[in-house]
């Protein structure tokens, strides 16, 4: 199992929207036989890879699966019949697939099929691996990464709004790669202006995210980078349904992708609702966000409760300033958890830099 | 030289006002013969430690030193007169003492006895160990440390100010260890009346730090912490000259010494001048100042560029905030400088916490 959670790691960033997924298959001696791992949407599964590499001799076999087959037509076809099909005789799985499609249905079709399975060897390694999956297929929305850069007193720009670079080039390297494995990559409108970003993943790493604005207004000029780049990668600017229509048609002439969003719950009725806009995102089945900041539109998100990762880039300056700007902002806590929050975090040294890496929880 | 800086470190904490310092005589085949440090002001210099331990065998000999030997009569006579009359043969010195009352003179003597002198080796590192108090000595201002202890996103304290605890268990024991070895704790007002913190080290150090509060109307409360357990350690309260002098009189009847300084040069003229007020306690012989914030403080002296070195505890979780408070407030620099600005610093994972020790350099 170790090994084919090994292979699926490989999928991670080419196969979103579908899970990362591996897969071994070995004899009763424990010789190797088959392997193999999802790799593309649309391509082959995991467990796929796996029997044609076996071939023929799959028959009789043990199949260790990071993720409960599917019992579906997707674009495939259904990996359980496949499995069913090549005498799989046991199958150990790591863990259940929580999508409605699946659910518990590859298992009893194995099951029903007279072959064994065991369910939940390294599992939660098996969990980590398919997480922003798992998040999009049962709550119906992305995984969302925060990430930023600040200074040692936890400053993201001075207070005349200069901000770079807060963070050394290979930390700026790292932020690029991270680029290039998401869905989406998020700012707000004031980060836009001040900024001017590109946005893109440079080198270009698995998949071209969509650059998306949060702008309630519809501002974003049509002379920004991103729009001039529009050829590289697609913009979205989300607005609230009370923006311009002047503005709209302008920034839909110059190639940008408008979404109108309202905002029924929020406290700041001219901004579009961020978990609408989230939710409308992981229709479009865009399974990772990165949020880049400002720390308006960060705070607005921790607030809300909608980020799942964060990515801190430390450098070793202090530029203080009780107007500087913070890396989250809105309303906050009011008291210190007691237990720390971020949860399976790693540091990494980047030259100079620190990168704290880690999954959130909130506090109940 | 190593053995010599190794020995030296032992006096660190316990040493000032004066300089640490590590001696070793070896002969011609390098075998030790003595060695020794400087280990409480008023004890006995490393050099004669050293000579002591070699008795009557350092005729001839080289002795290593990690500062100049000093060539007056303090608390004890001059080394130099020493090593000449042990019949010292050739002296190794790390670097020169910038004392005014040194300064070249006891390499000076050495060299008219006869003595061969070479200056420089490990230059560096006896300076690193030695710089408080060169500050002191030559500036006139004690080696300024500032702590804070953050959450991931950079903020001291929720919106609601409160702060207890950012940082884990292993944190605040490191913090009470650095108390140990400083000649004072600082906090400004507003944190003095939001924690009624004790700021004492627990358990003692080799010093027992006083706790000094800025505090520019005297408005430190009698029933705080603070004065209730002013037998612990003495405590100085840093008003302006303006404050109520019916205040000032509680405050030293209640055992509180109370500093009454100007500001002729700041900003704010109702608060006392900072640098009049570090100039004040290294007269005083303080070396070393601990100013545990809060973030106006810490503002103040970073604008006015006297910390000098940071102690950043840096805790895996967000609280989030546009008015959360943040490690340093005060005006700030206006922008990013292009280097890093914490020197030699050092990263350590104490638990889930990082701590982040350096040095800071100001832009030019």
């Amino acid at each position: 199992m170790q090994r084919a959670l090994e292979l699926a790691r490989h999928g991670t960033g080419s196969v979103e929207p579908n899970p990362a997924v591996g897969s071994v298959i070995v004899d009763d001696h424990l010789q190797l036989i088959g392997e193999g791992y999802h790799q593309q949407c649309g391509g082959p599964h995991a467990e796929i890879h796996a029997l044609q590499m076996a071939g023929d001799q799959s028959q009789g076999k043990t199949i260790y699966v990071t993720l409960e087959p599917c019992c579906h037509q997707g674009k495939t076809g259904p990996c359980s019949q496949a499995l069913i099909r090549a005498g799989i005789k046991k199958a150990v799985i790591a863990m259940r697939d929580p999508a409605p499609h699946v659910d518990g249905g590859g298992i009893e079709e194995l099951k029903h099929a007279g072959i064994q399975v065991d369910v939940g060897l390294l599992e939660s390694e098996a969990q980590a691996l398919v997480r922003p999956f798992v998040k999009r297929v049962t709550e119906g929305l992305p995984w969302i990464h925060a990430k930023w850069a600040m200074t040692l007193d936890g400053k993201i720009a001075t207070r005349t709004g200069h901000s770079q670079w807060i963070s050394n080039p290979r930390s700026r390297e790292r932020v690029h790669e991270l680029r290039g494995r998401m869905d989406g990559i998020m700012v707000g409108q004031k980060t836009a202006t001040a900024d001017d970003p590109l946005l893109t993943a440079r080198p270009p790493g698995k998949r071209i995210p969509a650059r998306i604005v949060i702008d309630s207004q519809a501002r974003l000029s049509i002379q920004s980078q991103l729009v001039q780049t529009i050829a590289e990668a697609p913009v979205i600017v989300v607005a609230h349904t009370s923006a311009s229509q002047e503005k709209i048609i302008q920034l839909e002439q110059a190639g940008v992708e408008v979404l109108q969003i309202p905002n029924t719950a929020g406290e700041i009725e001219s901004q579009p609702d961020l978990r609408l806009c989230m939710q409308e995102l992981a229709r479009r089945e865009m399974t990772n966000i990165l949020i880049e900041g400002g720390g308006s539109l960060l705070g607005s998100c921790f607030d809300q409760r909608l980020i799942d990762e964060v990515h801190v880039f430390i450098a070793p300056k202090i530029i203080g300033g009780a107007e500087a700007v913070t890396p989250i902002a809105g309303r906050g806590l009011d008291m210190i958890p007691e237990l720390h929050n971020l949860r399976e975090y790693q540091v990494q040294q980047l030259d100079s830099d620190l990168y704290v890496c880690g999954r959130l929880e909130y506090p109940a």
